[in-house]
């Protein structure tokens, strides 16, 4: 905040109104609950799940004895996005970066010797809701649990999908259907079940700010209450049954202000919306310590910056919370670096007295005055959105993906010319190796026995029964009266998959397409342009194009099913802004496509972002179907992301020129680029002269 | 602070005075000065100093050049009482704890290369102050800067060495002529020298609660005032170069409430002696990170940790800031802990906005009535310190020893129980090995080198002009108009060593004994009494007693020079109260001191407690020195402290029995003690008896 003044007093909050209600009270500024933590603390609740479900229950099992308090659910992308694990298109990502499930078997093993009457399970799961929450739903049931008896929360937060983590499967009318009926489905068969948790974490993780961040989570939650609000349902009974999931980062006060702002304006908004109950204005949250703000360089670092945010978290009033472990930026979390992680909690919740004071911020001067500020700047946003025509119309005009993306420029830009510091990145950085954290790797043996108990699971069933089933959940697609999820609990019953679930709904509802469009901001006020090394990519770039008659080209592309496509847009726009000619692959986009676009555009360079944790086999799979159809030069690679130590000498071995970790300035970036291409034969510049 | 209630509102503190004051305003709860961190954040100043000046002042460049601000040097303990490195009372002890100081050469060696009109360099010195602040005086000369330009803290804090540190050589009433000595010069010569930093940490660290820690404080504070006054001080001139220095624990809120307690109650006390410039009222402080929270058990909790604590002294408003290294429990500090406890502060500083607001917690319904009750309380101890005729009184009497004993023995019987969870000690164990944090061992060849210096030192001097100017300093002694800085400060300029000094004041001044008395305070509201470790013990000890017709007696002694004596008297009462007959060695007793006190009286078990890394040559002298004089049978031998894993084996070796750590709960180590004594031969009792 260094626009705000030094201090603050009691002149700052004398106009302020709701001021003096209490924790537990509406609008509840001051918390949810009156007793809040002294009642019960906040709920640890790690998010967690690789490879297989025998893995997974077995770190599951860990958490709960180890002091967790709640499972959270992490789904691989196949999942995600639909696919069984022996879908061909799926190869790669089955188990990357959480546990995939097939079938209620798979689900079964997964809470095996868990007791799903008495622990509550979070699910992040959006694009494949019908089938994973039918999968739960049967698993309990056969574990001798009634569905009345499962407590927990389903993400089922589509209208994000579309804006920033893009693990949709349908288009956004018949994604909202499916949506609405779990809803419905939970409200009325769950009723302990959150049936939704409407997410500004994945906001936030993408850039926006605070006021961003909870503008476009109350959108989207508005948008969710006139839906279910047209189905009839009373929102007095629905909204309790609603959660939210913030991000936290590192801006400390910010932070805390921005969680005691959320749960005033949706206290507002539900009570404008006719609720008249206080349990349904009443906001409760899930949060998450920030991705953003972790380094590679000095990963223990990690810890004192997750402890920092965790504390945002709780001064805000959060129902639970997950800390990130030290060395995620560098791997898949090391069992050791996930017990710190919860260690953070238990530290924070048994013995700092954290937990003795409900709202222990209430009547700071500062606090109070920057809550209301807060929550002032998102009504500035959600008037601006209503001035659209609402969040769809929004979305669909691409001002939320400009917002977004205007706000990861300025950051990435702010780090990169040092106004952001971070220790050990752009300032302070240690002689010493960096990166002592150990990599754990997955053993991907594991799947292999699931796809292998997939096939048996495919041999054993009744085929008949299944394709019975199947056919009523296409025909409940077409039938806007029909339940989704109740015609596709019976269809989970049967032993269907997850992948004919969804080709079954597919019959009657179209796919989205997974399009990366170039984002029209431009960085207008860019810091960086006085930098050196960006002096150096623009005389680089212009001694190119004197050479070559033409700017260098770069196609930038994520493979598989990664989605996370922030990194990649930042990129783009930022190597555009220099004089690269880029362009960018649609999402989703198999090794095999990717090849093929190279050879039939012969680009300069190729840069591919890999996020997923799949680098090793999809990487080797591109590299050799652009060999198959060599030309007289390959492209340079470029590889960005989360890459192991371990994994860059065999990268290299394949072919990848140069590899950038978390945290690259973009300016290096460009000039190691620009530089290769420089270095490369002249024949090869001349080939494509000729074919462009 | 379990027993509040678990909110406050506006209602809470609509009685409480100075509470629309701002930060920078008498009475300064908000903090000294107007725009706090925003102006110049705290200083990073990290406590380092160990072996030879050659290997701290490479230290030391290493600080400056990763973003310390400030030097904050740490002495051995001979250098603390007196003795020069080639003493032989010091042997063991040489370079231990921190650096040895034997001359104003070593002085030189220590800031070689660093601008001393340029660094603030704050130093931990109490009985010896007046020959280290000479040779830093003079090495600063000698680098051509004036003593005008000199900016930094000396302790100079006496009274507490009494109370609980034990580092103190001349009895009271000379210890508050040399401390009034040093606040006159420096005062005269060095008006940016702040002349005392009044502690509260080490109070903190004996185990007092905020309240008596703060009344303690000030208690010794208002007593410097008063024999400063007397001397004709003009307190509006002086009391602007005191600092104070608090330890800052794990109990959140009550620690900001404390600091920001300390400066009300400051204010008042210095206003009501007559003080009327609001620079005089305002309070500064140095804050640590506490020892008490440091766990040898999973020792990378203590990153976590010590954020904690960290953000409460910037919440608290602290000018600077020492944060402990994760590994202190199990050895001295690596440099690899030493830079994550710098990078901690380092990231509050730069990543966190935390520097933007000052006072952020000022107006908060719940802080600013904890501060004022935190005062009230603070006051009622003053009152009682008041009635029995002033700290002095209080101290003499034995009452300020009782009252942070019986707050010792709470916490110790809290932790044991479990009331007071610390994770990973009393809860949520590990069962992965712990203690991984790799011990750093002090290059000890170094200081031998510096012996030889000091030999060379000796011969290279001019003797005649040595000795004159001793002479004159025990002249300085004997006049209570002479100002023994200035005399110390020409003896070092001839090269006078350290312990020369000492020996000359000692001509004049008498050497305080090291009694190591036992606490009357019975420890009756004892919560343990129910375990079933105690149980175990009672029985176990009922039956030595039917056996032998006596309890089990037991001999506890610190060794060497190492003072720090909470422990081993909170030992002492545990023992007692569950039936052993208990002795204490005087402190400083060397080795052979004690085998002689085991020879005459034959105890059944000897117990040492070391804190001071000097364990292995100590107890390879004591098992030496008692096996020299055999009798039938030896005691059997504990030993307690700071004991890193690599030494167990040697110890064990030499004939050490059993080896307690950090954070042995009483009982336990109760128990291995007598079932150790039961498993005795039985001749061996029986000699006992007859010796007795």
């Amino acid at each position: 905040m260094p626009s705000h003044k030094s201090f603050y007093t009691a002149a700052d909050i004398a106009h302020l109104e709701h001021l003096h209600h209490e924790p537990g009270e509406a609008p509840f500024i001051r918390g949810p609950f009156t007793e809040m933590y002294r009642h019960k603390p906040w709920t640890i609740r790690q998010y967690t799940g690789f490879a297989s479900s025998v893995e997974t229950n077995r770190a599951f099992k860990k958490t709960l004895a180890e002091g967790g308090q709640g499972l959270s659910l992490a789904f691989d992308l196949p999942t995600h996005l639909g696919f069984d694990s022996d879908h061909p298109a799926a190869q790669a990502d089955v188990g990357r970066t959480g546990v995939a499930i097939d079938s209620v078997e798979d689900m079964k093993q997964l809470f095996d010797g868990i007791d799903l009457s008495k622990v509550s399970v979070s699910m992040t799961m959006n694009g494949a809701v019908l089938p994973v929450m039918a999968a739960f739903i049967v698993a309990a049931e056969e574990q001798g649990v009634s569905p009345r008896q499962l407590r927990g929360t389903i993400q089922n937060d589509i209208l994000k999908e579309f804006m920033v983590r893009n693990t949709y499967i349908f288009e956004p009318h018949s994604s909202m259907r499916i949506s609405t009926d779990v809803v419905e489905y939970l409200h009325r068969e769950l009723p302990q079940f959150n049936s939704m948790s409407i997410s500004g974490y994945h906001f936030k993780e993408a850039g926006a700010e605070p006021a961003l961040e909870l503008a476009l989570t109350l959108a989207n939650a508005c948008e969710y209450l006139d839906t279910i609000s047209q189905r009839g349902l009373d929102l007095n009974r629905f909204c309790p049954r609603l959660s939210f999931f913030f991000g936290v980062g590192m801006n400390f006060f910010e932070e805390i202000a921005k969680l005691r702002a959320a749960r005033l304006l949706w206290s507002q908004a539900v009570e404008q919306r006719g609720a008249t109950s206080a349990k349904a204005r009443r906001m409760k949250m899930h949060c998450q310590t920030s991705g953003w703000s972790l380094s590679a360089q000095e990963p223990e670092n990690n810890l004192m910056r997750t402890t920092l945010e965790a504390m945002a978290a709780v001064f805000g009033g959060t129902q639970s919370l997950h800390t990130n472990s030290y060395d995620e930026a560098l791997n898949l979390p090391t069992p050791e670096a996930a017990r710190l992680a919860r260690n953070t909690q238990l530290i924070m919740q048994h013995e700092a007295g954290l937990c003795d004071i409900a709202d222990p911020w209430g009547g700071s001067y500062m606090m109070e005055n920057l809550t209301h500020e807060t929550a002032q700047k998102a009504r500035s946003y959600l008037a601006l959105i209503e001035q659209q025509g609402g969040i769809i119309a929004a979305l669909n005009s691409g001002w939320v993906d400009q917002q977004i993306h205007k706000r990861a420029l300025q950051t990435q830009s702010s780090i990169d010319n040092g106004q952001t510091t971070i220790i050990g990145v752009n300032c302070y950085q240690t002689r010493e190796t960096p990166g002592k954290a150990s990599a754990y790797t997955v053993n991907y043996d594991a799947f292999k026995h699931q796809q292998q108990q997939l096939s048996t699971l495919k041999q054993s069933r009744d085929p008949l029964q299944v394709q019975q089933a199947l056919l009523q959940l296409s025909q409940a697609a077409a039938d806007n009266k029909a339940n989704l999820l109740e015609a596709t609990i019976r269809a989970i019953r049967t032993r269907a998959t997850l992948g004919e679930c969804t080709q079954a709904l597919l019959k009657q509802f179209r796919r989205h397409p997974g399009n990366l469009d170039f984002i029209r901001h431009h960085n207008n006020d860019d810091q960086n342009s006085h930098s050196l090394d960006r002096q150096r990519v623009l005389t680089a770039i212009r001694q190119f194009r004197r050479n070559h008659q033409r700017a260098p080209s770069i196609l930038l592309a994520k493979l598989g099913l990664d989605g996370h496509d922030r990194g990649i847009k930042v990129i783009a726009s930022n190597l555009k802004q220099v004089g690269f000619d880029v362009e960018l692959a649609p999402l989703f986009s198999s090794p095999e496509q990717v090849a093929m676009m190279c050879r039939s555009c012969q680009y300069d360079a190729l840069g591919i972002s890999l996020l997923s944790g799949a680098h090793l086999p999809l990487m080797d799979k591109l590299i050799k179907a652009m060999q198959q159809h060599r030309t007289d030069q390959q492209p340079g690679i470029f590889l960005g992301g989360i890459i192991p130590d371990q994994d860059i000498e065999p990268l290299t071995r394949m072919g990848v020129s140069k590899i950038f970790k978390p945290a690259t300035p973009i300016d290096s970036l460009s000039l190691e680029i620009i530089q290769h291409l420089q270095s490369a034969p002249v024949g090869y510049q001349q080939t494509i002269q000729k074919h462009r």
